[in-house]
């Protein structure tokens, strides 16, 4: 073997190509139209999508049809990629110089897990872009009548998760009830359905009036959204009455009392009547 | 006067027009970019804007230059249309027949008082539709890479305002301090400039560590967003500091810390220098 040959290694480092761009871009919450212009722009222009489940069909057609597609998650009892994987993916394609669009229900740095996979990213020097997007709870509040803040009702608004933590026996629902029972303030709850009953019973508990109003939103700003409305005492019944699937949004709060009359529905069956 | 040229008065009910609809938009947080595509059409096809100060001039060029434009408030210290004025022109412009496009900063229903505007068009009986918007918030983290939850940090996020409430000595900042002081979240406060001090006092005293991460974001989103980081112990000397003026948000909690790496400054010195 001439020294021609044979390969170079060992005798310099090898040139790394400057990584491609990751853009962590919200999907909102389900209606395309409901997309910002900055993330329909980066959707038309993709080369390269990852995307989970909670991603509806209607968005993922500004894709052009020639861009890969890469599914990665989750649905609840579905196996789906870990996160560490999904994020060993996306910084391995952006070093291969391909430019990730990382598309995720409603905004990436709400419950989106958007902050660690940006930490992955910026750790890894891989640039990156953040591009909001409407929360569920935005667009649910939105179609169904229910200001997430109001006067009369809330001068705050929480929003938090439902799902369960731990393992085995220790599973639950780990919460700061103290601090969400409060009064005067609108509580969203997100990937609360399963654990519905045993959060209007701690709120209960810790002081929350079992009347309070309390409602879940599925499928927010999809065309059949479906908002059943309750109080802290009877949306678990109701829920199950009315078989309420996941994802569906929780609102508890004095605004959900308002939906009655500012709901689309309630509008047009007004506007019938009158 | 012939009978003929008298006016048909009294002997029948008069036949009200149909009132038009009402649209409540949310212009998002200032880049025009983060508009909503069903807000963008929405402004693109509208014939009569009533709009506030909190509505960056970019996102008003998409309004066609035929359209009547109304502004009706509202900026600390300069005169503004008082709300119950700017829900009767409202009203009034609806059942004259004229469709109006209703403009506010952010989302409506997100310290928009949409809510109460809804409720006014509810009552008079005029049709309306709600189209939320990225809320200053979600587009000040996104640029100023701070997260608004994350699992390390911050299980839920909670929203809130700083303004002053009440008249003469009772004039103060009432909020609900034992809740905001939890450990654990993210709390973002609208309109609180002027009343940081006091909110980091309160925050100390109700139980929150004085070196607890905290910032302002200045005009989230605009090209001269700029972000100020410290304490709840620092940051109201800060602020005088660096001259920060309304609006501006409030951050405060552990997801602050990630500024440092995932601020988009922050990203593109980190590849700089690597």
């Amino acid at each position: 073997m001439s020294v021609i040959d044979e390969p170079l290694r060992f005798d310099a480092e090898p040139v790394m190509p400057r990584p491609a761009k990751v853009t962590l871009v919200g999907a909102g919450p389900g209606d395309p139209e409901l997309l910002t212009i900055k993330a329909a722009k980066a959707l038309q222009t993709a080369t390269l999508v990852m995307l989970d489940h909670l991603v509806g069909p209607e968005v993922l057609e500004l894709v052009p049809a020639s861009a890969q597609r890469i599914y990665v998650g989750k649905e609840s009892g579905h196996h789906s990629m870990p996160q560490e994987d999904i994020i060993k993916l996306m910084i391995n394609l952006a070093r291969s110089g391909k430019p990730v669009l990382r598309l995720k229900g409603g905004d990436p740095y709400i419950f989106g897990r958007g902050g660690e996979e940006a930490q992955a990213l910026a750790a890894a020097s891989v640039p990156f872009e953040v591009i909001p997007g409407i929360s569920a709870a935005q667009g649910a509040a939105a179609l169904a009548g229910i200001p997430l803040t109001h006067r009369d009702h809330a001068c705050s608004l929480v929003l938090t998760t439902g799902h369960l933590r731990g393992e085995g026996d220790k599973r639950g629902v780990d919460l700061d009830w103290g601090m969400l029972a409060r009064p005067n303030q609108t509580v969203v709850v997100y990937m609360g359905v399963a654990t519905l009953p045993v959060i209007c019973r701690e709120l209960v508990a810790h002081g929350l009036p079992a009347d309070t109003p309390a409602a879940t939103v599925e499928r927010a700003t999809h065309a059949d959204q479906r908002t059943v409305v309750g109080t802290l005492a009877t949306l678990p019944e109701l829920v199950l009455l009315h078989g309420v699937k996941s994802p569906a949004l929780i609102i508890i709060g004095g605004v959900v009392s308002l939906h009655a009359t500012l709901g689309s529905s309630a509008v047009e069956q007004r506007l019938v009547a009158s």
